[in-house]
């Protein structure tokens, strides 16, 4: 079954929003991938959100550019976890737009905020959030954080 | 017939958005006001933006703050002219949240975007939009228009 | 008779106001196309602004950088909507300055004002408000808001 | 056992942070409250941070103003989800400085980030998390969602 | 004869623009003070600044709020030099929208801009460019700025 | 004798304040041009500020990029205007950092402050303000603002 | 003799700097304290800039608000360690003005910049300088960032 | 004996911490090099800082970007003077997010914030503190100022 829903309002998104697929597909965890755009499609959207939780999606990952509306309104239908991914697009105002359209939800209705496209960091917090009942992925989050680490040490033995 | 539906977020907007019912009433505009909110009331949101055309209504001023969605996502629902009005609301960060959530639109879905707070305007340029078919209205506009620089005149004799 | 009047501040301008162009004879409006600067030709934006109504045209569509005075200073002069297109100009601050000199009209003369760069949103919102009396325009409206969600239902299948 | 730690840097930031609190409790959410300073209690930050998972704590709240270093340095020591509250502290520059210091985190060490001042939608948040393993919180959830809704449409009522 | 025109977009804004008649009749500076809309008497303001030349004003000082077009409309009419002053208006995002509006002119007509809410460094920059043909008042400047020096020198002694 | 002095806080601030030089040349306006860094020159800075008027200077142009100190510490040791120019410099935040740096001078010591990178401006400023007492120079001007009328007149015949 | 110099541009920045002179008191360094505007007082300025290390003064702590360039004029002149007070005066833009004119100084001439209004911090930061050569100063530094943790400590458990 | 211990969080921030290294090279001052993430790197980052003074380092330079924790949380442990350098990382908001992340500490924990990617100038700094107890040094700084005025000075006679 599909753990994580990982929507973007173009497909223009895409190349940001690939690194949230990559690390959860790291992660052997079970997602789907859809263009769902409030704007343009928002009958989608819609049953999109309504249909989430239904159909076992634990998160949903949601990015998008400018006035970016995409994650606040599927967090208005669903009461699911939407992890947002502010997308710095090429008619956007340096990604503000973005953030702020994420990021400033009214009390009652949360986004799980992550920075300019960072969907790889939303990827992995996804993957912590189901990591609360799964203990065989919570072993692999310690050992990619674990992985990092060590990387960083690596790096600093080159200097 | 109702020409001009004003919605806003939060019943908190009324004080900014009393300015444009005041103006649009002055016009002898039919007009009418409801809390329609995006994040906590999705569905009646969708359905007030499917059935605005239906119901005669011309033109709709949305105001609303923070990470403001309504006027956008009705844009995309209807595609008769949608005025956003960003609100500077206590929990926003000095309004630039409202307005680039408000304006930063993608193509294909304009919204019509005032000043922060400017519910008055909201309502002149409604009025314009109407009086394109009016030509009673399209005088009145016009007197408003005499009566600011009148007021300006007057206000410069008295320094 | 021309419907909807086009105006850019610098013929630099017109790469970003093409897409009014385009979209609006799309739709087949009539429009008319000039250079008309605030700063550079007053007597002109003047004489422009205060002919546009007798001259039939319906809507203006005004874009320009930097402190962009033209979309204010035509809405001053005339009563009939104008349509504000902040241009990100080489010489700007990536297009602040343009949105806070087009958006932040005081009380009494509004702008509707789109996203930055966004000329295709003008030419749209400028037929929907032309739509409102024009029913066979009201229906190209419709179907190309169908027609982007089309698009977006094709390019989720791609993925 | 304790589900949802909450910490603030200060205990200035508690009026802030009480409204986390408060709807956790109402969602009969088991919480611990504590002051973890990342830069004047470091050690006990990072004692707070390594035992949480240990100690069966699901999920960490972290409020914090200025340079707010405190979910991010949580986040970097646990794997567990960090919701990160950026406080508009009375020497913030407007919020801006909490915001950015708890949103853009580098690749690897996620921090869920809520509006300015937002933690009630933290408290929310949490309890949306842990809802994915909790059915009865689940419901409850659902019926907090219901019950925006009817306070719109009730609102909407009075006018 | 009139030597500087000071005028003001509203009446509001004279609190801060006293400063600059201050200074200026401090000066002995002939002075007028006027209420000139850029938008609600864009006529009164073309004239003005057509006619200012030919009245023997040597330099305009013009203050303004929000999209602060005034000072460079003047500016675009006349040749000589005009001073801006953005003001922090009530309905202004902090000030930022009038800097920008007055400040980001583009190549051709410059205007002179002093700091937010700065009337009386407006007042003192009309004095210094008057002096350059003017000995007696070129003096009384040196001493004002003598005396700025003794100031800070005896508030240095009181501590 | 020289009239306006055109000073830079870099020799790579040169390619931007050329144009102040091109347009005074074009005005026939005595000029001379220098390096003068308020942070690594300060007593040539000092000099140069004390001396100016002495040596017959009327006007001077400043140019400076990041914590641009240049035209306002000239402007604290002279009396004769300053007008400075805001560099957007390799090194600045985007242009913001000069642009407040030069701008926000405090009570007492105005800086004619223009838009960013825009030397010509201060250049046509400079001359605007020593036509006040040359009628050839004055003369000249209006010829270039006409020519700047037409350019635009011209540039729209094209479309 | 005098280790530490606090200066600062108005005596109006004396509330915001008393915490740096209260916390050298504690200290026990020995300070001097002056009026020192960079625009009103040039001469004292470098006077006071040229003279400070020949005075055995080791650390100059500089405030200013708005256009503040007391701080970088300093470090201009003197090579001392330089520590800049941002400060967030009635007339500054919400203190970014006074940041960044102080923060982005040119290679070559840094200032050491705390906080906005974070004399405290200019305080501990030139007593950890002078604590370098200083056994019993480092001792006591040391007991005040314990005495920092153990107030945190204290404060969690009045919850 | 280390006197400078120069961190980054990442290798990629190396170009810009290279100026760092190669003044304090130039000044004769012994140093060391390493990468040490706050985020990554925790634990390292602790032991770095606790350890430092104890193998007498004298001053540390931090430089990171986006949420830039590695400078205050250095400061948070240690009590010799650390100097943060904000880097502009390609995933950070134009250098604003290290910049605010670096500078809005809170009092009692101060960093000696530098320019964005004004690694230079953090060298320069440390050695200016490092000079108070060395007399060498001090010279050399002296004629490193001087080198750089004779530097203005000649570029100036190349125009």
């Amino acid at each position: 079954m599909i753990q994580v829903g990982i929507i973007m309002g173009s497909k223009s998104d895409l190349p940001v929003m690939q690194s949230a697929i990559d690390i959860l597909k790291e992660f052997n965890i079970k997602i789907e991938v859809d263009i769902v755009s409030a704007h343009r499609t928002p009958k989608k959207m819609f049953e999109y959100a309504e249909n989430a939780k239904k159909r076992g999606i634990k998160v949903i990952i949601a990015g998008a550019g400018g006035a970016a509306h995409l994650p606040g309104m599927v967090a208005s239908i669903t009461t699911i976890p939407v992890i947002g991914v502010p997308v710095k697009s090429s008619n956007s105002l340096d990604g503000w737009d973005s953030i702020l359209s994420i990021l400033q939800m009214p009390n009652g209705v949360p986004v799980a905020t992550v920075a300019l496209n960072a969907a790889k960091n939303a990827g992995i917090l996804a993957a912590q959030i189901i990591a609360l009942s799964d203990k065989v992925l919570d072993t692999k989050i310690e050992q990619y954080k674990n992985s990092l680490e060590k990387k960083v040490i690596d790096s600093s033995k080159t200097l």
